[in-house]
């Protein structure tokens, strides 16, 4: 007789993953397929921090195990690029290196919240937020968000909830799957909401870098209870290394760091020395995010006309969130059609938003401008 | 007022990280340090395998996320190694990569136990074992083991455990810190034993092909509902890595990948070509092999001479355990004394075993030769 299987470990799979195999499937037939589902620039890391990494490589430097913490440059970089980008002045005793958001939200999660805590995750959002706090025994809240703020949380939407008090919320801003920015004096309300409540504010900060306008404001100097979750993985096009980052209140860097060292040892030594590399990829990395600001006016302009005229502010990230709710109430069943009948792959709101996410379909424009118009194209064709 | 830390997130740091940062402190005055404290082969990546790599990343290839299952090619070479290690037929589709095997802890335990769950890990042990297991609201149930079972659970040790019954069991053959191994007819009666009782058995084969003659069988064909751990960290020399993988039970495998798309997205991408290439470099590898047996008969040779008598049976791993109860009974003041007065750098037993750790030491021999006949040449000068 097999042996029982965990409750907590039976997490629903992402829908994106099944999407993208269909998407590699139709690829591998030879039929054209547009990528519009990917959640990562088509980009890799930056020429310069490759050959440094080749070179590094070709040296024969024994790449062991660094510190849990991740090598001391790497975290003064870090800090180094919190003053540019930001002004803001970050202690590199604060940053932790991570491999990738993935551990960097597992080390903030176990290391803030006990099992049976209540955490807030809105409604749309990425999925990982609450199938790694299930997991770990730690209770999602959803939190409903829409077009009249920003799909984002403000602090009359989380002073209006029902229910026990939370013990952390999760805020991501530009968001997955939406794109949308909170507006810095909103941000800094929902910061004091936090500390008035208690409540232990996580800030996922994965697609700073990449905004169109509004700017995206850090936390990580004005909230100092606040751990933010970062990664080289989207603005630093790093996603195959597994790097990201955490800034952690002060009380919190050793007790994390000794959580480091037995769940995970040291992040990915080579990778840790490519994002110290990338830091000087500063023109090809712009280069990029000119080429999603294009990427966007391209589907701005052409999807309306292709009968995808809801679209939420695409303030960042490369995500343009569409509600589809005047041609379907399936958007899984709608995205399979769209990729069979016209080779355009997007994702099904229904990772995203359990609840509401069969109205929505979500467009990722990280690949090339061609790309983008020959799916406007292609969408403008479809007649479903 | 600074919130709540976890209370489950509040594990002990790792103390041979501890020591580590004094040996290279030490190091980093210019004063003589031989590292016997390490857990990690003193050599890097096979010199094949680092070119292959970088060719790879010269290439420009963009590097992106994995399935999170990991590429069809590594599983499959990995299946092979089965086949060509130990003779066995290892289903590829089994077969889990994972950011090292500290990635392949968490999504076995996460997967196999609920919270409340009690799992056996022996004592001495990894520590990071019942870290990892506590920090995710399982229980880590003791099991002392000794001499008189080559410091292995037995089939009888496991009958006689008193309290409620387990619902898992670590097992680590070669062991850390012991480095001994549990004869082939001893493992089948565990896993029999396991069988009995309804125990999933996770099974540390990360020190697999460093044997001493005495061969560690692996339980991947012959316990269909057990979850291997293992790793190319120690035999592979690939610490930094940070790639492993699971031979996980055929209804865990939907389960585990839906789990690690969410916890980890996939392990790094140039490490899971670096393991590819790997399986390419026996004859470097098994040169590696001979290094430590010839570090392993120098200490053997040179310790008993310098008052290390008392030496568990070396069968595998780069260890030795030396049971020193008639030199100290504070082995964490003896080891930071050693390296202060004689540059050897080892590792006290508390990490390894809270209750008797203090008598205790393990040397690791993952280093030059010469640095092991260096050492035991300071240690017979030794008038502690």
């Amino acid at each position: 007789m097999a042996l029982k299987i965990a409750r907590r470990g039976t997490v629903p799979p992402f829908i994106v993953m099944d999407v993208m195999r269909a998407a590699a499937e139709r690829e591998a037939t030879g039929a054209d397929t547009l990528h519009l589902e990917v959640g990562q620039p088509s980009t890799g890391l930056p020429r310069k921090a490759a050959e440094r990494v080749a070179e590094l490589l070709g040296s024969g430097a024994p790449l062991g195990y660094t510190v849990a913490l991740g090598l001391p440059d790497l975290r003064d970089r870090i800090a180094g690029h919190y003053k540019a980008a930001h002004g803001a002045e970050v202690d590199p005793r604060r940053i932790v290196a991570t491999m990738g958001s993935s551990a960097g939200f597992i080390l903030a999660f176990l290391s803030a919240f006990d099992v049976g805590d209540r955490v807030g995750v809105t409604r749309p959002g990425y999925p990982a937020y609450r199938h790694i706090l299930k997991a770990l025994g730690i209770e999602p809240v959803p939190i409903p968000v829409g077009p009249e703020t920003r799909f984002q949380p403000t602090a009359e939407v989380l002073e209006a909830l029902d229910g026990p008090p939370l013990d952390g919320l999760i805020v991501t801003s530009p968001s997955n799957p939406t794109g949308t920015v909170m507006p810095p004096e909103e941000l800094k309300r929902v910061v004091q909401w936090c500390d008035a409540h208690k409540v232990r504010l996580i800030s996922d900060e994965i697609y700073h870098g990449i905004t169109f306008g509004m700017p995206a404001e850090t936390v990580a100097e004005i909230a100092p209870d606040a751990i933010v979750v970062n990664s080289f993985s989207k603005y630093f096009c790093m996603t195959g290394w597994r790097l990201g980052w955490l800034v952690v209140p002060e009380d919190m860097v050793r007790p994390i760091e000794c959580l480091a060292q037995n769940l995970f040892i040291s992040p990915p030594t080579l990778s840790q020395h490519a994002g110290i590399a990338v830091f000087d990829c500063g023109e090809e990395l712009e280069a990029n995010v000119r080429r999603y600001a294009r990427n966007r006016e391209v589907l701005l302009d052409g999807l309306p006309g292709a009968g995808f005229d809801r679209l939420a502010p695409a303030d960042g990230a490369f995500y343009l969130y569409a509600d589809v709710a005047h041609r379907t109430n399936d958007s899984l069943t709608f995205c399979r059609r769209m990729l069979a009948e016209t080779g355009v792959a997007a994702t099904p709101g229904v990772d995203f938003d359990e609840a509401e996410g069969d109205r929505y379909v979500r467009f990722s424009f990280a690949g090339s401008t061609e790309d983008m118009e020959r799916a406007v194209a292609a969408l403008k064709q479809w007649r479903p």
